[in-house]
């Protein structure tokens, strides 16, 4: 179960290189973005009297800035948004099975990045923040759907963090085994992919009749949700 | 996009009562074992140096207890990881497509767990929680390898937390709009679920002939990898 993944900086800093195995140095920024890209999920870390506090949250990306948003409504976490943050989105793509408990690891994606948020002021950056949300959680969705009223924007917190300390850390193939627990064989090892897939979708309950799946979201739901490269 | 969600505290505190929603009280223990026990990763949050780092990493459940290991040679990581933790899992569901676009969200069940670590020193209890772990990441795999050696154990740091602070979040079912924007109609509505699956075991390319994938990996892979409950 060692750590064994690469943790490739792009920007190295001392919170960006933690990672002890560099096996792989993938500089390439289209990595991060292809991470981020491929998620729908991140895990938020805020620092909150003191101590961490990890909360799943949607996101959008477009270029060098990561947009988020919340409630207005929860004071001290909006205190702590605008403070120091890490933002990490992850891929599981399997379970790598090994010849010894300890070489047992994860296939995954994975991309971490440290910034300090700004909170958004400006009305038409803030609307456009959260069509890149809605459209990166559910693309086509934004002309197609009622946009945010006054009252729901005067309600929501949008932030936008930048991406320039960041890092891209993944796993890709089977068990990398010790050579005698390999010669002493008898044991099976590989690797249990793991994918997630959309389901067809399921009209809303009080959906008026007569409303077919539109295109964005029946080709969606055809498609793989995340695809390991 | 409105968090909408219920967070529910199984032991309320400042830090396990962040959301400011709470549309359904489960209270229940078993909620936050169901959830879990149904992960592979969670996302470890922790204070370094005054800011929050998020690691994605393997873990394991028994009884009241989460257990997560890590290499003995990360110095500052080690220390940050038995000062306060925050510990997320979270099992994405599907994506709420809503007749107006602040009302998209996430079907989804999330555990936060905070607690400060204990770093084991018992051997026995270090190699138990090591079990532990490599159970929960490859069911029935433990007595099938081969266990980790004195020098891998020299190199493991293995950490224990208690599972009493704790919340469990989640939302299923269709959008909640606007009495409005359902009047107004025109707009389709609903969820596209979405699902972790296994595919086939890959033997890896070392394997010698003859080893068959054992039954302890085959029959996980004709499983859903997470259920909704």
């Amino acid at each position: 179960m060692t750590e064994q993944a690469t943790r490739t900086p792009l920007s190295p800093t001392p919170r960006s290189t933690l990672a002890r195995y560099k096996e792989r140095g993938a500089v390439d920024r289209a990595e991060l973005d292809a991470v981020l890209d491929a998620g729908l999920l991140c895990h938020l870390g805020v620092v909150l009297g003191g101590s961490p506090v990890v909360i799943p949250t949607t996101y959008g990306r477009e270029g060098d800035t990561l947009y988020l948003h919340g409630s207005t409504g929860a004071g001290n976490l909006r205190a702590a948004m605008t403070g120091e943050v890490s933002v990490a989105v992850t891929h599981l793509d399997g379970v790598v099975y090994a010849r010894s408990a300890m070489h047992f690891s994860m296939n995954y994606r994975s991309a971490v990045i440290h910034a300090r948020p700004v909170e958004l002021t400006d009305p038409e950056e803030r609307m456009h923040a959260l069509r890149v949300i809605v459209e990166h959680v559910a693309p086509g969705s934004w002309d197609a759907v009622r946009s945010p009223n006054k009252k729901e924007m005067a309600a929501t917190m949008v932030l936008a963090l930048d991406l320039t300390e960041a890092s891209v850390k993944m796993r890709t193939g089977g068990p990398r085994d010790e050579e005698s627990d390999i010669a002493a064989g008898g044991v099976w090892a590989g690797v249990l992919p793991l994918r997630q897939v959309w389901d067809d979708a399921v009209p809303a309950a009080d959906l008026e009749p007569g409303i077919e799946v539109p295109e964005h979201v029946r080709t969606r739901s055809s498609s793989f949700a995340t695809t390991p490269e």
